[in-house]
């Protein structure tokens, strides 16, 4: 455990297959794994498919309640959630930089393999390359996913209409302020931790009870929900108004990005959903996330228009309505 | 494009927005690439699924006969192939260093966007993060994904059994030594060309001649045929002979491999199938592959023993055998 990482271990040979044998199968056990072979065999139903991917560079690796293995599972696992899907099988490409401690990397596959398991996935298939030090920064994580969407769900951002109600499944900001703290080792309360979660279960018990008043959802990650909402607003051809009274943030997120000049509704989140759904099932969807570990702060945040089309409006506590753009310049780099 | 990547273009606002929308769409339109939702959907039969991924850090990023994006579609392409699959969709995660120029990315795109042409699949999901100058080499691309398996096929080291016959696409060597030659500017022989290809289409013809007589396929990328052959023997539990008059390898890389003291046994190949396939259907295979634009060198080259089990002996032109054991601390970092 006191090894660090070689460029033979990538090398395809005798190191690759003990790196393997040694630090990875441990933690990823399963049937379609062990046969090692370049690629996962398993049966699927018919039926509608979702398929996502996402790379992983944040820094630091290790921040306040998580580290870039739990969001290398728990981004792909919600990314397959929003689309309706429940998640089945990921894969996980590691790219290695040389020198780095194998305890480091054990620590996240570890996390890797907790994450996987909470969500109810496999990890099926993956692939290591290690790079010379500096050519990458210490490690970097690719998961690709897939997953099957129930008969019955159907989301797709054409199918929002106005009087629709938008709601945000807990508190803004939580991540980017940890991660941001971790970097820059600024001493921020404890309380700041990533909200990185697996939020396929909570988002299949609304999908039970309501799926196909659900039109869209999606993970305000990189952009914040302001930039979600826009994206929104923007395919659906509608306008949205947001009721800032209405936006769950904690505090402490909030006095920390008004001391840095943030702006909480562009912050990434890890582990935040939000919903456009009909309005008559709006209050069930609110009880349904309630009653989850992820989904206790959640809230109707706001409405679908029928005017201002392409538009995200926010109205403000003091009743003046300022104009959501999506993110431009200002920006937290390598949040995920 | 005389621009360069910056870091907003991974924030996930405007840029990455406009980023997405001039540079990368362009290459990769699609249904379900072009509804921009984090995944895509689509139908699948029942059946048996492949799935599998690869990370991609060659350097140089350009080389001989390819570039890092024409591994990166063709990679994946094989792994699914190698299964027995049908090659359906891909994912493409690229990690960017802040700097790149745009004019890099865009040659890249547009020979992964040929590729996946010539091999018939589509590009259907993404994801680009910006990291800053110096915390990746270029470039980097992750590609995953997604095949269904024909009714009939079995592909699975323990099918492999003595007597069957052992079959290579092609010549030994060339990538590996076309990439070096790039990285070292060695004046190499312009005929030195990595071998880099979708092998999918004349897999498949293989297969549907011959389906259920191939035991196994593999492609020799990282570790090369030794390495491949050994794992093979491992797996079933057999001996494996390997002739050595019978290698198509290139005069040119043996000569550059001599001067060099590399063993094209060990070096990648990127456009290479073996076969273990039942005696009888050998000549059918070979008949098939010579056909093929990427198979014309295709030769039998050994066979697997009842006897020497989890061993592979090369029968050397002077009549001795010399033992093959897996890639060890040689080795060629970075060829894909």
């Amino acid at each position: 455990m006191d090894e660090t990482i070689r460029l033979v271990h990538g090398n395809g040979g005798r190191f690759s297959h003990e790196l393997m044998e040694k630090y990875i199968m441990p933690h990823f056990k399963n049937e379609a794994l062990a046969k090692l072979h370049d690629g996962a065999q398993f049966d699927v139903p018919a039926g509608r498919m979702a398929f996502t991917t996402d790379s992983y560079v944040v820094t630091p690796q290790f921040f306040p309640g998580g580290n870039i293995g739990k969001l290398a599972v728990c981004g792909t696992v919600n990314d397959l959630a929003m689309n309706g899907a429940k998640p089945l099988h990921l894969s996980c490409g590691l790219i290695l930089e040389e020198g780095l401690p194998v305890k480091t990397l054990d620590a996240v596959l570890a996390t890797m393999a907790e994450m996987a398991k909470k969500a109810g996935v496999t990890i099926v298939t993956g692939d290591t390359k290690v790079v010379e030090k500096g050519a990458v920064d210490g490690l970097y994580i690719n998961t690709a996913g897939v997953g099957m969407i129930p008969e019955g769900i159907n989301i797709d951002p054409e199918r929002v209409k106005p009087d629709m109600k938008i709601i945000v499944s807990g508190s803004l900001g939580d991540h980017a302020i940890a991660v941001m703290g971790s970097r820059y080792e600024l001493a921020l309360p404890e309380s700041i931790k990533t909200d990185c979660a697996p939020l396929n279960h909570m988002i299949m018990a609304v999908l039970d009870a309501v799926g196909d008043k659900v039109a869209v959802m999606r993970d305000p990650t990189r952009g914040g929900l302001a930039t979600t909402l826009y994206e929104i607003a923007g395919q659906a051809n509608v306008g949205i108004r947001v009721d800032e009274y209405a936006l769950p943030i904690h505090d402490e997120v909030q006095s920390v990005c008004s001391i840095l000049g943030y702006d909480p509704l562009y912050l990434a989140n890890e582990g935040k959903a939000v919903f456009v759904v009909e309005a008559d099932v709006a209050d069930t969807v609110l009880e349904i996330l309630h009653a989850n570990e992820y989904g206790r702060e959640a809230a109707c945040i706001g409405e679908v228009l029928s005017s201002n089309a392409g538009k995200v409006g926010l109205k403000t506590a003091l009743g003046g309505v300022r104009l959501l753009d999506q993110l431009g310049e200002d920006q937290v780099p390598r949040i995920c």
